[in-house]
């Protein structure tokens, strides 16, 4: 049976929007819960600095205070070299780096040109690999911008060409606000896949126009085996106060076990963990699969 | 370019599962702003016993009171040949009859065999046809039942085949409980191509888990061309409270309108008009366009 790999993003880039503010011990019983439910890779925090993103302020003591977790990598967002320290500091061994496809996106998210954030992101990426750590990249914004609306394929292809040169084991290509639809997608990866290789293809959806699902599904059929995902629909939009933001992890969990690929998750199990994160929060899983079980339950 | 004809059933499919009463000008209003934002099938009432049914007990008056809508086919669900009679003193000219795949379910639902139930419909159909009305046929739980789990596919074309055989112009498969995954419900409208021709077949899907556009895209990728769908995703799904029902039909216009497929609907209208029933129901639209379009304006 074919596998699929899930990237559970909702511990950082979930957390990281939601407002209300989540304990450290919160986040370990989230983290503990996603790896005993079988999610293999975790992104369990980010190294920024806490005057940007508070949310993530407590990031090396969550990670202190998790308990052995055998075979499940734990990747965190990484911005620059002192992150890197940090991050090092904490005993990390793959962070994520960040790139936009979008000019207008890069300039207005993180002050800087894509140029000069790729030039920024080189030397942490060599100090990372020399360190022995894996090093994942992100892309946002490949399918559009909520500052300059349509991005080029080329300038998505260049970024990610990029990041891959860099030494970045895989490209995770975000569709920051959940505006593409399924053929836009597929000829997306069809590109990238061209260019990087299948095998260092991830996508990454939001499902602000209820367009993921379709998306994920057009991606696999071209050959895509990594989802990124967050448990309970974490993080909601920042772009659109009360839109629906990243795939809720349930929901993609629920369609690959209905087509037959393998995740290793146990989709109850799962849906218990988001339950439990989305009470600690004060609401019911942005996750359709996640509400139905617990309707059909009640 | 490709066109999409989408059947849209919130004025009775979703309002009859609505808790909250909605006036019969309420309702005219919601089917001419339907039509005005180019929806060209709307399913405008249902003439079964008020007892049954009581939200659509005033779909004479609705019909009565809508201004002419030239070019929109508006049909109403019709249950046995009194209904068809109220039918055709209203003006009707297509009705839809309904079976189920499930045993359980036609037993549960309608309290009798599914054959019994074909045997009921013969005679509707023939008098229809007769009045030269046009019948489309509903089968329902086509990728599972609440109530005996798993549904053969040979089910589903036995009752798809006696509904063609009958007379109907068009099958619409119904995944009434919103379980099925894209790759079940490809199988299913490949083999009912086989049987009826790709032509006949329509796909009625729940959002319930989530997986209604990924199976919806499935199903255009095998090359279905008719989709069932309702405004603001009105209904909700009556069996798991609180759970999501029919897809929603903003949801729907804004993939096809990714792929390039041609449905004749403004989506800025849609959304406007799913906005406006949903104020109606005192609750904001079940779709993710008609939210991500609000907060976008907001």
């Amino acid at each position: 049976m074919s596998t699929v790999t899930i990237v559970e993003v909702g511990p950082r880039d979930g957390l990281q929007n939601e407002a209300s503010p989540v304990s450290t011990a919160d986040k370990i019983a989230l983290i503990t819960g996603l790896a005993g439910a079988g999610v293999s890779v975790i992104e369990a925090g980010s190294f920024v600095s806490p005057k940007w993103v508070p949310q993530m302020a407590d990031s090396a003591a969550v990670l202190a205070g998790l308990p052995p977790l055998p075979g499940v990598r734990l990747p965190v967002l990484v911005p620059n070299l002192k992150g890197l320290e940090a991050a090092q500091a904490a005993g990390v061994s793959e962070i994520a780096i960040f790139g936009a496809a979008s000019e207008a996106f890069s300039q207005r998210n993180i002050n800087c040109s894509i140029e000069e954030s790729l030039a920024r992101f080189r030397p942490v990426t060599e100090a990372a690999l020399a360190a022995g750590m894996r090093v994942r990249g992100y892309v946002s914004c490949v399918l559009g911008c909520p500052y300059q609306g349509a991005v080029p394929v080329a300038d998505v292809v260049r970024v990610s060409e990029a990041l891959a040169a860099m030494g970045c084991y895989e490209v995770s290509l975000g569709d920051t606000i959940g505006v593409g639809t399924a053929g836009a997608a597929r000829a997306l990866v069809k590109t990238l896949a061209a260019s990087l290789g299948m095998g260092r293809v991830a996508v990454h959806f939001h499902d602000t126009y209820g367009q993921a699902l379709a998306n994920i599904l057009a991606c696999l059929e071209e050959g895509v085996r990594t989802v990124d995902s967050s448990i309970a629909g974490l993080g909601g939009c920042p772009y659109a106060k009360g839109a629906s933001g990243n795939v809720a992890t349930e929901d993609v969990v629920y369609l690959l076990n209905g087509l037959g690929l393998s995740t290793g998750i146990d989709l109850d199990r799962l849906a218990s963990v988001g339950r439990q994160i989305s009470g600690v929060l004060g609401r019911a899983p942005a996750s359709k699969v996640g509400q139905a079980l617990a309707a059909k339950a009640a």
